[in-house]
């Protein structure tokens, strides 16, 4: 598509002019408007948009048990379906193309995925015990591994996505991780999340949560961890040896007061690939990368007492790892007022995104999504929200 | 007003139907839209919005010196209220009602008030040193005093407010406190924001901030303390027992690195008043008293290592203290679905706010504001700020 009359953001410089971005030959006129990178939201659990605001206040374990779990045994593939959809609205009015993302039903997670015109990684959740989608890890492992036979290359795609090393077995871990292997694909998981988690792991293998990924032949350049909040300096290099990634989710990190900080200087001096990510809007409570980039810088700076760490063009740098697609908002956007920087309006004050390119195809235009019909959508949402209320 | 067909959360509870609010026979049809009191930032520096995004990056000292005082030195009377006007357009977009601020040239501060047709309650910063508005100390209390000889009570009022313990003598503290006494105003100040202004106080004095208040009879129901970040258990005693108010800005002490983090809980169980503010728009970026909720709760539990504390509905009640107004989002606003807990939806996701009545008067409606030419703001805004970076 050739981009016509931008002020655009190149992931290193501000330019101003015409540019060419994919093959097609249509033109956007993007005249008053700011042109960038789209967001990749690393991760997400898309369907819980279902369970926004449910049982906030409430402790950790009493939110899992009283709300969360109670509900999720009430899943059908229909209503993840819904939930996904509205997800997927929400994702596109704030200017993500594309995400990796653990949830149940994945099947109906990819058509959703599919409809929106986004991009999304798929895992399915696989945990010893059994939920509504499968009976124990070993069946998640089939479902899983049917699903791979049928890969297609395009904008789903699919990865592995043990739950963590606390809700599953060695063995279920390291079968997984031949799976992914074997089909070629991502090997994700969550990793390091709460002390309780790091100090379980260390009482019984003798080793921290990365080491202990690292022994069981886990790390790799295909890995995807999700967290990683609290890190060992050996753990950093261990990391970086290995090539693989992960994920920072600084606002669900300080909602769920799980502590720990992600060390995000420490891995990016080291190379370790770092991406960010909402994790589910039932901990977050939302899907905005903007708002996002600006909690992981804040909580950054504030974190180790400088105000020079985590700067709106490293949060840019990874809230847009790895993106092809192009968001747009409008240069007179009260929030991007006035251009002193443009990078530093996004990252701290925000806008509304108004157009968003994917695949050399126009998603939304004006604020409206061409893919689906927004009002259905949040219809099916609420109904499906209020049934798995019961 | 007659409000009709409301669904609204009167501080307490999420009610639905028709309720009297102010005292005209207009009606407002609030079908399909949900109610709140507006906001109310109880610390700004308005036309800081001129700076947004200007020396980011830059630690506190380089940014004061390269960047925001060369700016602050070419401030004219024309500039401040451009600025102001434009800070009032994105207080209203985000649903602020009234604010509390300090700034020079408070007399354009107070006409764009005026022409905004929300509420102020302003005082000049009064320094040691000389500034663009006022030779010194002295000079800025006549100012001061001139302009509470021809004040009248309505919805812009005037306060006392030097800048700081560390920029004012303590001659200057007490004649600006005498003043506040002799008109019957509220005094201001900022306090306790950086461990260095603590550690200084004590060194000189020996005492901490809050005492040193105290011991010079600064402290009283009118006084508002902006910050107080780092306080000590006997200095929250010390408030408790005079009446104080203090104001939490916790975006702007993250994003400057402050370190401290206000002891909301221990200051809301002692009684004393707590107010939330974003601080001036070059340390935060943003005046969006929505995402400042939620940064004030995050911010809270991360630090505290307790998801419990500092629930939306404290956060709520701090945001919206006194405030006498109404804003509106829409309930199907995608950030507010679903409906689960609409007060978590608005401090954790947001939302778009549609219309706002302030004094009994609507001044925004379907997101247009009433009471000034949006686009003649935004231009004359820009053109302000080209001309203050010289």
């Amino acid at each position: 598509m050739l981009i016509k009359n931008a002020t655009y953001y190149d992931g290193q410089n501000i330019k101003k002019g015409d540019f060419r971005h994919g093959l097609s030959d249509e033109e956007f006129d993007a005249s008053g408007k700011f042109a960038f990178h789209a967001f990749h939201n690393g991760h997400t659990h898309l369907p819980m948009t279902l369970m926004r605001g449910a049982g906030e206040g409430e402790k950790l374990h009493d939110w899992l048990n009283r709300t969360i779990f109670p509900m999720e045994k009430r899943l059908t593939a229909d209503i993840v379906y819904k939930g996904a959809m509205f997800g997927l609205l929400e994702m596109i009015k704030t200017g993500t193309s594309s995400f990796i993302d653990m949830y149940y039903f994945t099947d109906e997670v990819a058509r959703a995925v599919e409809r929106s015109g986004i991009r999304g990684l798929l895992g399915t959740p696989i945990t010893d015990f059994g939920t509504a989608y499968y009976k124990d890890a070993y069946d998640a492992l089939n479902i899983t591994e049917q699903r791979l036979k049928d890969r297609r290359s395009g904008r789903v795609d699919l990865c592995i996505a043990p739950h963590s090393i606390y809700t599953c077995s060695e063995d279920v871990l390291i079968r997984s991780k031949e799976l992914a292997k074997r089909y070629g694909v991502r090997w994700t998981t969550h990793i390091s999340e709460t002390r309780k988690e790091c100090v379980d792991c260390h009482k019984k293998t003798g080793m921290w949560p990365v080491e202990y990924l690292e022994s069981a032949g886990l790390l790799d350049k295909n890995t995807i961890l999700f967290h990683a909040s609290w890190l060992t300096k050996m753990e950093i290099k261990i990391l970086a040896d290995s090539g693989a990634s992960v994920v920072h989710c600084p606002a669900s990190n300080m909602k769920l007061a799980s502590g720990g900080v992600m060390p995000l200087p420490e891995l990016l001096s080291a190379g370790v690939p770092v991406m960010l990510g909402t994790d589910g809007v039932s901990s977050n409570n939302s899907l905005d990368m903007m708002q996002e980039m600006k909690f992981g810088s804040l909580l950054q700076k504030s974190h180790r007492w400088d105000a020079t760490v985590a700067n709106a063009y490293t949060m840019m740098g990874i809230a847009t790892a790895g993106s092809k697609d192009l968001a747009f908002v409008e240069l007179d956007d009260f929030r991007m007022l006035p251009h002193h920087d443009l990078i530093a309006n996004l990252v701290y004050s925000g806008g509304t995104v108004t157009d968003m390119i994917v695949d050399d195809r126009l998603i939304m235009k004006d604020r409206n999504i061409l893919t689906f019909d927004e009002g259905e959508v949040k219809e099916e949402f609420m109904e499906a929200a209020a049934e798995l209320l019961g």
